[in-house]
């Protein structure tokens, strides 16, 4: 399927989203050109275990089904976006620490037995980057690379016009491009992963490390004062009013931004590269920063040709993706 | 156009393969199932300059085309393996310091001028992976990526069944992924580069530096006591013969060559990582190495659908490579 949705294919093609967060879970109705209708927001209630996060999404689905006012075959699936990790066949592989007893679940028999629907899962960051390729800043690039950066960093590609998964559907994780040699610890297993740095996590760790070294600025202040209160979007409003420790983190996570987006210059050179996911919503200043360190870490001859610009997605990325997610697999 | 040999298009489809060396000029028919005929090789001429070599070159095309007994217009046309990086117009842009002069050198024009056909050039050891990717270890996988290692590092990617060349033809430079943090200078202007310590001349450098440490084995006094005659060979010899120096180098070039391709498995996924090149010719012992290194630096889940294997093509593999890519782009 193109990634374009301005094929009557793709406009045709119903799914439903599901974008699973810690606190809520947010599902729509998604066709080719978006959102139909409302978002639906329902509570997570993760401390109920796997099981009962489950039964909320099926729940969830269902409202939205009889909603719509069509039969569940009026939609081509279900796609759900999920923190962690997804196997193949739709068991959750870990890396949902903030999601207890949510590792191992199967989340694709128990939709279909259900609704008679088919069900495609990925990383909730993964299908910010879908919701970009096909419904934002990557409509109609032949060839793209996507960093969405959320909790984690999640990733997307596209190759000769689609969406690229790999065989087994694993294709983009991004964000464990290794940056920093014997860097920070990953749970992937593996030390310096960009996700370690240019995360939302990644972020508040530089800030409280860097202010631990010292420094009398407003955020080296709370960070050794209060360090529960250092969020990433605390560290931007910082680096707006020019506070020097911020500055230095920003520039941190964006050089190790800039050497994973480097490194996926050079081996896919991509027509384009979107930044995206809720930390990159600080907007101009990462894009511009990151251009800078991209163009280090790259072949010039090969930057030249690589637009890098900000994602255009908003809030409802993540649902937005999610169905596409489903779109992708099971539309047209 | 697929990448498998077998289809009627892609044998019907003859070029001219021409493979650019610092001492030998290699030239040869292709199609789709490998060499027609015999190579031919003559002397490059290199101190002559960029036009003496560019002359070479186009004598030796006429001399093919001429012993083939058909005309011009029977070729789809012309392919060129060359030391250093070639820009989307066919100019060589650098990066190949035994060939003087040839920098700046525009190759498409002249081919297509006296013969009339088209002309398209890439990195000699990128051609290496591509004869991989069409007649070797890569035929009739879906989703792919290739290492070459030779005096540099070439890579090839193939993206759902199709040689991925990225929007200019620039794609596959996966001997520039950044591997080692303010590692060695690379003549790319990046630093840490996988090429400068898993190609021949890294290979070499790091012999050269480990031996300088000390050490009391065959392969130290030889890199102490005649330095021009550490090769990438006489190092993998001792490696069999077990000179602790040696098997130290080796695991050095392995364990970058491994982070590299754990790069490429966490962002691609692939479903056959293929080793070549002369280098790799050392065989199993490589291949072992990577496999063990790479799974230190990638996703396990990704990793375990992942098959790391050696390539297939022996020393004809530059010049099928560069007929290959002419096939291409322009066959059938």
């Amino acid at each position: 399927m193109q990634t374009s949705t301005s094929t009557s294919t793709t406009t045709t093609s119903r799914a439903i989203g599901i974008d699973l967060g810690g606190t809520a879970i947010k599902g729509a109705i998604i066709d080719g050109s978006g959102v139909v209708g409302a978002v639906t927001r329902v509570p997570t209630e993760a401390h109920g275990g796997g099981q009962r996060v489950l039964g909320n999404i099926l729940s969830l689905i269902g409202e939205l089904i009889e909603k719509s006012g069509a039969p569940a075959s009026s939609f081509v699936g279900v796609g759900i976006g999920t923190p962690g990790f997804v196997d193949g066949d739709g068991t959750i592989l870990g890396g949902a620490e903030n999601l207890p007893g949510w590792k191992g679940t199967q989340v694709y028999s128990p939709v279909t037995e259900r609704f008679g629907l088919p069900a495609a899962a990925a990383n909730d960051v993964t299908a910010v980057a879908l919701a970009e390729l096909m419904f934002g800043a990557g409509r109609g690039v032949k060839n793209m690379a996507c960093f969405a950066l959320g909790t984690g960093v999640g990733g997307g590609i596209v190759a000769n016009g689609r969406l690229y998964k790999g065989s087994h559907g694993m294709a983009g994780e991004l964000g464990h491009i290794v940056v920093e040699t014997g860097g920070r610890e990953c749970p992937c297993g593996q030390k310096g992963c960009v996700e370690r740095y240019a995360s939302a996590t990644g972020i508040v760790q530089t800030a409280i490390e860097m202010a631990a070294e010292g420094g009398q600025t407003q955020l080296a202040q709370l960070a050794r004062g209060n360090p529960a209160a250092v969020t990433s979007k605390a560290v931007y409003e910082r680096v707006a009013e020019g506070d020097e420790l911020a500055v230095r983190v920003h520039e941190n996570a964006c050089d190790m931004l800039g050497r994973a987006v480097g490194i996926m210059i050079n081996a896919f050179s991509p027509d384009r590269v979107v930044i995206g996911g809720g930390v990159a919503m600080a907007g101009g200043v990462i894009i511009e920063a990151v251009k800078r360190y991209a163009a280090l870490h790259s072949w010039p001859a090969i930057f030249e040709r690589c637009e890098i610009v900000p994602a255009q997605m908003g809030e409802d990325a993540g649902v937005l993706g999610a169905g596409a997610l489903a779109i992708e697999e099971f539309g047209g």
